[in-house]
């Protein structure tokens, strides 16, 4: 079998990784010409509006998915009718846009901070009013890593807000002071049957991701777990999805999800039975899915901008690298390391040895 | 860095998928077109004996290393000095010759069965009379698998058997009658560093591995480590070396060594902190090696020939796959599965579930 991937980053790479095993072939459509998920695969190297490259990919493979939920509309439509595509795309359409999305939670009974859209900037005095402050203004399409937002504590500030997102169609959400970020990853196969990891508990600094743990049998698993059945029955989705959730006293807000593998899922290679990625597969392929049980007490540590050593993370115990393999950038995501350990004392420990080793590049 | 393997069968594809993650590149050199490592790194089609090819592949890696022992001493003579290969290649010069092979165990204090050379039909009957029968008859160099290799159960079979194997340089030895066979993967790094893998418990059938059982906490694993020692610090040894033992009453014989990764030890990939894999690609870049401890219990069983259905073994509790992509034949290695498993009682069902699976094709 040939599964075509749509997106050409670590994700696509690991997926590829854990493809090859199941006898899997790939292909990867990318413009970038040093794409890290190349190697992996057959490197169609085009963009996502290339017509007659899209058109040879779907005749080539026997399923597409991808890696980004950016991915364009015309795209999609491209493909469609010609190959499966998984998850199905109705999910990019709320995933692409911060209104929809927070919109559909709200219509599935999912919790999420306070909200309003604003189109201009007397949309957003309105909003302020009606969310309160503090007050996050967002772009509604194409944020990432904390990209495209301004956090607002007085009114005043409005339009330098209004100018800092570039004027776009945006979403004002309140700030939340919450304890714990958590995101709960799950997969449905094209059976409907539905498969959840523990869920990870994330720390982000400057937007980005940079320690996630895995949390079995944490207090809020099963409603977790009711909150993503949800949006996954509504989308009819397949594949891996990924929920990111804010806890607040004793309950969860959605604050958005990831129609993919995601980078909080990490661990799930060495600390699960079966991977996020080679979940994602059996489920865009119609197999059986795999099983999504801990195995040992499992964490990942993001390498951001920079790699230590190899030699430095390979001396460490219980401790797995990744290398994407990627031209090292500040900002960018360019590996990462799990630790699988007995206890979690030692799980702690070895996060904060592998910390350590970071701070000191 | 860019790893050279010589040879692109499932071992070198599966050193590959242990090094992609590690951030390694690699260089495939095998004559085969289908070559089932070659969607893992660059291709260099060629063979052995093609100097253009080696002095290539020596210009373009840090390092070369080998999938199977039988790589040619022209071979090596061609990489050596121009980049560094390990396993050393005095490890295949005793590897490919069983009889220099026995000679050795015998020189470091390493029990074998009784075992005498065989260079023509005179010696042969010599060869009978010294070690007794049943005896087995195995050319010494070349043979893989149970192929080259003569059972006598009486001396009249002495022509049958010397003619059976092609009137080659032979070693004659005394048959064994175990109670169980046994290897141990061990690995040696470039600074004289070693550690072992639990021995595996192994289940030939037709001369082919079917079933290897890890088996952690054995009462013969201080014996079977003490002698692998024995041999990789002689050898100076770098990488990951198998020995296959056989057990007599509480006693081990030496059978054969392969200075390479082994199916025995597939196990490692799901049932190891470290794979033998990972092992072997650190040790021969120099770095610090991994931790060989057990995950879980786990087994192995081949896939010899035919493969399941992916989706029947998808289906399984614990079980991951692997198809190494290869075209089915009869007698050919073309995949595996391995089951990690909570008990000893678990891992027991799930390897008879995947036999029943095979008995099935």
């Amino acid at each position: 079998m040939r599964v075509g991937i749509l997106g050409g980053g670590q994700l696509a790479r690991m997926l590829a990784l854990a493809g090859r095993p199941l006898g899997l072939d790939f292909e990867i459509l990318c413009p970038a010409p040093d794409a890290c998920a190349a190697p992996l695969g057959r490197h169609r190297q085009a963009g996502f509006y290339e017509e007659e490259a899209l058109r040879a990919l779907a005749a080539s493979v026997d399923v597409v998915t991808y890696e980004f939920e950016n991915v364009p509309a015309e795209t999609v439509a491209i493909l469609e009718g010609r190959v499966p595509v998984y998850p199905h795309p109705r999910a990019l359409a709320h995933a692409q846009d911060r209104l929809r999305e927070k919109t559909l939670f709200r219509d599935l009974g999912i919790p999420t901070p306070a909200f309003a859209p604003v189109d201009d900037l007397a949309g957003l005095k309105a909003a302020i009013a009606e969310v309160g402050l503090p007050a996050v203004l967002k772009t509604r399409t194409e944020g990432y890593d904390g990209k495209g937002q301004f956090v607002l504590h007085e009114a005043g500030q409005a339009e330098v807000a209004w100018t800092a997102i570039g004027r776009m169609p945006a979403i004002l959400e309140a700030f939340v002071d919450y304890s714990r970020e958590l995101s709960i990853l799950a997969v449905r196969g094209r059976d409907g049957e539905i498969r959840h990891y523990p869920v990870s508990e994330n720390t982000h600094e400057q937007g980005i991701l940079r320690v996630s743990v895995a949390r079995p049998g944490d207090p809020l698993q099963g409603r977790a777990e009711e909150l993503v059945r949800r949006l996954l029955e509504r989308l009819d989705y397949v594949g891996v999805i990924a929920l990111e959730l804010f806890q607040v006293g004793g309950e969860l807000l959605a604050n958005e999800f990831a129609p993919r593998v995601h980078n909080s899922g990490h661990w799930t290679i060495e600390g699960a039975e079966i991977s996020q990625f080679e979940n994602h597969l059996r489920a865009v392929l119609g197999w059986p899915l795999g099983m999504t049980d801990p195995v040992g007490f499992a964490a990942m540590v993001n390498f951001i901008g920079q790699l230590p050593p190899a030699e430095a993370v390979l001396a460490l115990p219980y401790t797995h690298f990744h290398d994407y393999g990627k031209v090292l950038r500040e900002g960018r995501k360019v590996g990462h390391a799990t630790v699988r350990c007995p206890d979690a004392a030692t799980r702690d420990r070895a996060i904060e040895t592998l910390r350590g080793l970071i701070t000191q590049l």
